[in-house]
């Protein structure tokens, strides 16, 4: 394995790592290892309607394992964001289905499978693993170009993230520990993501990124996650390995 | 009912609230109320070993709307702090105990029973559904004088908060609603709080603020919580209507 670490002194300490089991995640997570984190995976069951992806984070997290060498520890917590409602992820609103990506570009800047608040819920998870465990690093495969209408995925949301963590725990304020939130693919489009996955030898094919998947996890191929995969994939010049329904 | 709004604009304003049960968020309800907004309550499930501050905040939610005469919608949220571990609150470690309140200044810092994350966790739920409610007021109970050794519950963080959580939503990027984070107790004394309440006609009779109560409810008396709960009523001169173990 290509070892992209810049910084020896990162070797081995631990990471919380956020792994939802789709496309961008899968590329955190084999970054995060690449550049020597001892990596710890976290994944909710978030009131989703489908259990696909947690599927999917689960083999994600086992083919890393497999292929580093490196257990890698996997909690999946359930939250009710469901309970509080406001989108098609989570709430009984219809995932949109197009004919093409073109026609992304004609939507309101924020579909309706944006859900409230949900980046900054699964840092804070994420924040309270790392105070327990110790670590000072948090991973998050947020992505700005392909996602710019989420505001919770953009680099000053992050900065404001991380600015707050410092503030938020007992590590950060006693013991002078600097937690840093890596978000690696914030600025890749889907193609370079998945470029620097195929360099990481990450197996797409595990990975499911549908909103809206058949009950075999079979993916729609017309959901707004499934036509930006499918043209990430033409861009980089690389075999799509999704399996539709 | 005393109206403490210094605002009238903010009459009928929807305001998320978080009810932990306790005696302070109680006194941050009633006050919210006094204020003019329009409530939801919020609170969690979090893996605690004890049910009965739940059945204090819905008690103490009921009790806010028959008096104010206004419906107060509550909603509980189980999360799973628990599994992260590493508190006394969640864990399995054991709450500690003292002679007198005097003994908690020997104490380090942070006590056992800070949760890592919690209030980070908490606002960040509370900032999902105010977006969902289209609210821009989230109120927490926080306390920097008696709870000094907790870092969330500090001034500078909840602003670090409010900023982040203002690059965070939809509601606050795309349509200009500006969220605020009102912690109206952070610089209070317990027994201030406690004099607030009292002008609210908040029954603290109802709450419950001990970190290891009998099966029926009772408050142990001993705990670092139960402690500084019984000095703030000595020290407001006013009757301790706790029903001890």
């Amino acid at each position: 394995m290509e070892d992209t670490a810049t910084d020896s002194s990162i070797d081995g300490r631990v990471a919380v790592v956020l792994v939802s089991g789709g496309l961008d995640s899968a590329t955190v997570l084999a970054a995060a290892v690449a550049d020597g984190y001892d990596c710890r995976a976290l994944s909710f069951r978030y009131g989703q309607r489908h259990a696909v992806e947690l599927d999917a984070a689960a083999r994600v997290v086992a083919a890393e394992s497999a292929r580093s060498g490196r257990r890698i520890v996997h909690e999946v917590v359930d939250i009710d964001l469901g309970r509080l409602g406001g989108s098609a992820l989570t709430a009984d609103i219809d995932v949109p289905h197009h004919a093409d990506v073109a026609e992304l570009a004609d939507e309101d800047s924020i579909p309706v499978t944006y859900v409230p608040a949900r980046n900054t819920v699964f840092l804070s998870f994420a924040l309270a693993w790392a105070e327990v465990l110790g670590a000072a690093d948090i991973f998050i495969g947020v992505n700005a170009v392909d996602y710019s209408g989420y505001p919770d995925c953009r680099p000053e949301y992050l900065a404001a993230f991380e600015t707050m963590a410092n503030l938020a725990t007992k590590a950060a304020t006693q013991d002078g520990v600097r937690l840093r939130i890596h978000a690696p693919l914030v600025e890749l489009t889907k193609a370079e993501i998945i470029g620097l996955g195929e360099q990481l030898g990450v197996d797409y094919g595990l990975t499911s990124s549908c909103y809206d998947p058949a009950d075999d996890g079979g993916a729609c191929g017309t959901c707004d996650s499934c036509l930006l995969r499918a043209a990430g994939f033409r861009a980089a010049g690389v075999a799509d390995p999704t399996r539709y329904a």
